[in-house]
């Protein structure tokens, strides 16, 4: 093999060199620090776990997107955690098992076994919060703010927030399987799968497909093809437009009938949000379905002008159920790198570090230089030891003064 | 599955829960910020890498500890890291390549197939330190310095440091090797192994089993059977004997002749060393072999009487030379749970956060809230929002003052 494949890393992996570690380091801490003032506590999950933890109540993405290991001792499959939130709902319904609402944050590397389409990475740097063990809006609202408190902290300005609450879709979905279960012959109970429930999945696929796309013809074909009813029919297929601002909500108040509790439900809690947040630019977007197979409330994202996909996303589920411990949920993540690439320009400082000489063979003078080396550091100060025969003065070592033996003792001077 | 399945962690793999995760953080940012002073520069390599970048010039050992993934792309072989000093050899090496002498420090989980014996752990939390492009003992000393205040910062007073030097053991059996060669048939040369090839790497392995074992009699044996001559005999035989204190370096000055450069230049190194830390604890083992493939000159490790491996541990080595860019280098690295592990008992403190109320309708008063729970925050005050019909009070969310409405507005008080 080549030395020029030996340092070839896979693509999607990186290095962070010494000014990008700086920012991650940097933004890193005031994220936790402004976590810690709005009771978030850290808590640090392993990086690999049995996959079925990792996976269970999540969806077939993730399943994708995480790389899989045997265990020497069990034989069991683990994996390489690909999205850290279902170790801190599982440390949440498990670990602490706690009855009162939990704030829980959390920072690490996770790996996927595909880059991302937009920017290339497999192995972002997920920083989230998550509160478990509350049901209502208040919750997801103060999620949301604190997602908005991230982009602040980082100073990304130019964003907008979209919006969605999967409620929607689903109280209306199943109202439309009802229907078509109705309309069928009774179901045989067999052990093969029936045909009618086959055909039920099939249409849910169809449907929830052209949905997510905003195929709107599609979705009328396919609604009636299955002789979907006239009020449902309508509700369903005029879904897809309904994004926009505030007046999207307005709208949908007109569609859906008042008999459809969820759907009203669900449109009150996005009026609570958008109440909240009269001077945020937020986008609403009725058949947003991010995370469907996983999410069961309200679901946000943000969005940068200069960045392909979302910036930061979050919503509400519930995975402690997996775990033996119903626990609604809400939390949101986004990627640490991400935030630090999109941090505005910081402008470069001059080095500022002391150069200091080699310990001198003079037992005294050695004793107060080490002294003397000591106290700068603990007041801040980068203090770098020259070595006897190194290549580089003090200016090829990034420093700006140096520490010199004077009449009066050690004393730092300027180069 | 089960409930209980689900949540069940792989052997040696861990959560750190809220109150390991503070300590983690703290002792953490305090490293990161000490080494800064010394002119380490933090650097973030990823958590997989191609396996020949990770495991090359290094040894079985890692290589038996490394966990293997195919990278779908390339279907070339990845490994999880199991150390990460090659990692930050590399960066040195091919990524910044500078000419003077460079400081990094690093920092993250890394994974192992196997749990430790001692410890149990396959998912130790690396931290360390790496000197690289200078080759005098003063960057050993630098070292060796940067670990030991590692270990003050810790709080472990209580610690012996092992130091041994690797070539001392080198000189004398390349020499053993070379009387061998003298003794046999010139070696024919074909594509087959040649038998004297083969026999002195039994030799060779015979005897490094031996020494590592200082089992004293079997390596008398194998030196006879071989015919090692006198001098060299009785220098290798008497090597496992030559563990302890300073006077050590003394027993070995008078067993080693001489003409034994290489011996003395390492006898010379190990003087320095004691010369500089007369108040430490320092346990000389010259024959200690410890990443005999990998170092190549002074190795040291501290130990703690309550552990049972080795806390810290680290010297010197040039893994540059396998990514065409030799490089001479020194360093050191410990666990950040076990350095947590040992810290001396922290006294538990009393929690100190308010409790704040939810948003009041009113918009006056919910302004004047949210301004009041910001600057509080700001000043690093937690505020834990109650969610309007949450479980649990403000004592059972760990509160122990309120925010409460009064005549003159929003005030903190006790519970």
């Amino acid at each position: 093999m080549s030395y020029q494949d030996r340092w070839l890393l896979p693509a999607g992996i990186i290095d962070s060199l010494p000014e990008e570690s700086a920012h991650l380091e940097k933004l890193r801490r005031r994220l936790i620090d402004v976590y810690a003032t709005w009771g978030y506590e850290l808590v640090i999950p392993p990086l690999i776990e049995y996959l079925e933890s990792l996976l269970v109540g999540t969806g077939q993405i993730l399943d994708l997107q995480t790389f899989k290991l045997t265990d020497q001792f069990t034989g069991r499959l683990m994996g390489i955690r690909a999205d850290m939130t279902p170790q801190i709902a599982r440390i949440d319904a498990h670990r602490l098992r706690r009855e009162v609402p939990t704030r829980l944050c959390y920072l690490g590397s996770v790996l996927h076994t595909r880059p991302n389409p937009f920017a290339g990475s497999r192995s972002p740097f997920q920083v989230g919060a998550e509160l478990f063990g509350y049901q209502g809006v208040d919750s997801d609202i103060e999620i949301l703010s604190l997602m908005l408190e991230t982009l602040e902290i980082t100073g990304i300005t130019d964003f907008h927030i979209d919006i969605g609450h999967v409620e929607i879709y689903r109280c209306l979905v199943a109202q439309a399987k009802r229907e078509i279960k109705q309309a069928q012959q009774p179901i045989p109970t067999t052990a093969i799968p029936a045909e009618g429930e086959e055909s039920l999945f099939d249409f849910e696929e169809q449907l929830f497909d052209a949905i997510k796309r905003k195929a709107d013809t599609e979705v009328k074909t396919l609604l009636s093809q299955w002789n979907i009813s006239h009020p449902l029919r309508q509700m369903l297929s005029e879904l897809p437009q309904l994004h926009g601002d505030a007046q999207v909500l307005q709208a949908a108040r007109r569609l859906f009938n008042r008999d459809q509790h969820g759907v009203h439900a669900a449109l009150d809690e996005l009026e609570q949000l958008q109440t909240q947040w009269r001077g945020v630019p937020l986008h609403f977007d009725l058949a947003e379905l991010r995370g469907y197979s996983y999410h069961m409330g309200v679901i946000f994202a943000a969005y940068a002008p200069q960045h392909g996909q979302a910036v930061a996303k979050g919503g509400r589920y519930d995975i402690g159920k997996a775990f033996g411990y119903s626990r609604p949920a809400t939390g949101f993540s986004t990627n640490l790198r991400t935030l630090v690439a999109l941090q505005p320009e910081i402008p470069a400082t001059k080095p500022t570090a002391i150069f200091a000489p080699p310990t001198p063979t003079d037992a005294i003078l050695a004793a107060t230089l080490a002294t003397t080396i000591k106290q700068l550091r603990a007041q801040g100060e980068m203090v770098i030891g020259r070595l006897p025969h190194q290549i580089g003065d003090a200016q090829a070592m990034g420093c700006d003064r140096e520490l010199r033996l004077t009449a009066t003792g050690w004393q730092v001077t300027p180069l």
